[in-house]
């Protein structure tokens, strides 16, 4: 039988999400053709992947750099790309007939039409924007079930819950176990929480990775995201979705089940592995990045602590409540975080910025992404009124403060 | 929907695992029907059992034995239970027509015969004797096939390999891990093997069991044996079969995929959840057997040291050999650790005593269980004439050797 080739569209193909998946492409050329790129700002990058992948459409984010691009691929001879640019040129890629398969890996809010409109076309859609889940997870995993289609989790540890998913059906499950690695400060006494810098925030313990996700992860609200996703893509309550901290980050995440067995994933910590398992879903093929199990020597877990990590916290509280709070509790992280990294507030300052902005915001159902889109604008202002009196700057009524 | 009601018959229902089994049976009698019982040589537990269970047959060992059932179940007013004995009552009970399950839990090749005859009638068939795995693995797995039936394994490495198999397709499986306890002399020197007593090795340090497994789980015969049973049941060859030591007998066993991603399975060390998981394939249902998965610290591992434990390195031969070099592995053992059982030969002398059975056996492919039983007697009076040479009693020629 002749392998099923995917022909993807990549939404952040010059983000590291999007670089790692060309990577995978390459390795098989067999099974996978590149269609349509929505590239960042690096146009450099986006001009080289155009080159190399010849794809019928480039979206990119500026007219300005559209017009460069078409002059530069019209000189080297580029003739089969279209370039287009901006939110509908996103949404153009999303959307591309000849795809059948779309990494959703735009960082941030910008992705979030887009992946949406990937999923109402009736592709399949690898997820790695955290946005998607957390903030609009309902609307897209509820039209996804509408098109009969799977959102295949493009990150180690959904990825792994998909995988241990297969040992049984959906009713079978008793909970979801998310690993974390609980971060650079998993041993620092809370009392030194207000004077962590920067710097220290920034030196993960096992992954590389950019430098909110990073913050995110040394105050555990990446793993709070993830249990909000965890809900979304597994139409499960949060009640079943557990953390369970393990420092070596080897244990991807586990599925316990009802009759009492747990069934967990493990392998190198490589993004390439998820995004190849989620381009060749339901099958597995060959690949080089092999664990070297016969090296294993040890594995240590133990419980995260919330009193000392509150984004966690917050967040199992946000899914619970439910409508805009996940939306609030994402939009003012990443005010906040911003706000630690430029030197604003302190590391202790983050999860009292989110929690009071998650506070603020509604619980009601949002129905549409732009309701979504709404809610994330107002908590973002929220949030930045609320880091700037904690840097003691002239207080500005909401109106007119500045996003 | 209504759960499918499961009509079991339990070949050594009064053995350890035939008495979990029926436990499980307990615990779900809107799932579970006991139609037929092969019972071993406790006459008291066979009456309790059918007084229990009344079902609609069943075997006791001698003929002497059923007549005072017989008697029994008349004057307690058991009449639909009908009584047989012998081999062949232990055929009709594994044949019975109201069956449509069989748990083969007879140690010893005296489980053979009926476990062969179960398959062959259509059965589906939970695997606990290992002796069917090991020494006619290749006549019962080929027999399942043929009938379109599955060989379930009760026993927890196999079932959690079973259990991780769900992950993928058999072509899409690069090894198969199994774990090892390591056993009592994990960390003993290699220089002390002699002197070890039989009290010592007795001692297993994370499983309650019978005497022959607990000293094939120090030698890591058992291990062995565990690498032949998983080239059978999963119709894979020995190289692609691993073992690795986990001392605390948590995780039962590992799958790892041809993209790199391994699974692994782990719950209570209770054999009432793999005979749960046999029993309820390819459901799985509600049982109280939590492992507290937050309370999980510290899972270690190490490769296993073949030098030191030569049971394991020798079964990887027997396999790779084929024909009866299985049959007179499990055969010599079974003489070997008796022998050290009652002090007549050392720790040590286990593994010679093997070694020398197994060289001297065929590796001619046996074509019935018939021939299977031969070799066995065959490999048995050789490795008992090899230990009354060990005990410097009088060397006996083989023909007149007591088996």
């Amino acid at each position: 039988m002749a392998p099923v080739m995917r022909r993807i569209a990549i939404l952040g193909s010059t983000g590291s999400i999007g670089r790692s998946t060309l990577s995978v492409a390459e390795s098989y050329p067999e099974r996978f053709q590149i269609v349509a790129l929505a590239a960042g700002r690096n146009l450099e990058a986006a001009f080289e992947q155009a080159r190399r992948w010849r794809p019928h459409l480039l979206s990119i984010v500026s007219e300005a750099d559209a017009e460069v691009l078409r002059a530069r691929f019209k000189q080297a001879g580029l003739n089969g790309v279209e370039v287009v640019c901006g939110a509908a040129g996103t949404v153009q890629v999303a959307t591309h007939a000849e795809a059948d398969f779309v990494v959703s890996a735009i960082v941030g809010v910008a992705g979030l039409e887009a992946t949406y409109e990937a999923v109402k076309a009736g592709k399949i859609v690898g997820v790695a924007n955290k946005e998607c889940l957390v903030a609009a997870g309902e609307l897209i995993t509820a039209e996804a079930r509408r098109q009969g289609k799977p959102l295949l989790p493009i990150d180690s540890e959904h990825n792994a819950v998909h995988q241990c998913l297969r040992g049984g059906r959906m009713e079978e499950v008793e909970r979801i176990w998310l690993t974390a690695s609980g971060g650079p400060f998993l041993n620092t006494p809370r009392s030194e929480f207000a004077s962590i810098t920067v710097e220290q925030a920034l030196n993960h313990p096992t992954w590389k990775m950019g430098k909110r996700i990073t913050i995110d992860s040394a105050t555990l609200m990446n793993k709070g995201f993830e249990v909000i996703e965890a809900c979304r893509l597994f139409h499960i309550s949060p009640a079943k979705v557990e953390v369970l901290v393990h420092p070596q980050s080897t244990v991807h995440s586990m599925v316990e089940f009802v009759d009492g067995s747990i069934l967990a994933q493990f392998s190198v910590t490589d993004m390439r592995l998820p995004i190849l398992y989620a381009l060749t879903y339901p099958e597995r093929i060959q690949s080089d990045m092999r664990f070297p199990v016969g090296n294993l020597r040890h594995l240590d877990f133990s419980p995260p602590d919330m009193d000392k990590f509150p984004c966690l916290r917050l967040a199992y509280e946000a899914v619970e409540a439910g409508g805009a709070k996940a939306v609030a509790l994402n939009a003012a992280d990443e005010i906040a975080v911003a706000a630690f990294l430029e030197g604003s507030v302190g590391f202790d300052d983050i999860p009292r910025i989110i929690e009071d902005a998650v506070s603020a915001s509604n619980s009601g159902k949002l129905q549409s992404i732009a309701k979504v889109l709404e809610a994330d604008a107002e908590a973002r202002r929220y949030a930045q009124e609320r880091v700037l009196r904690v840097t003691n700057k002239t207080f500005r009524p909401r109106a007119t403060s500045v996003v």
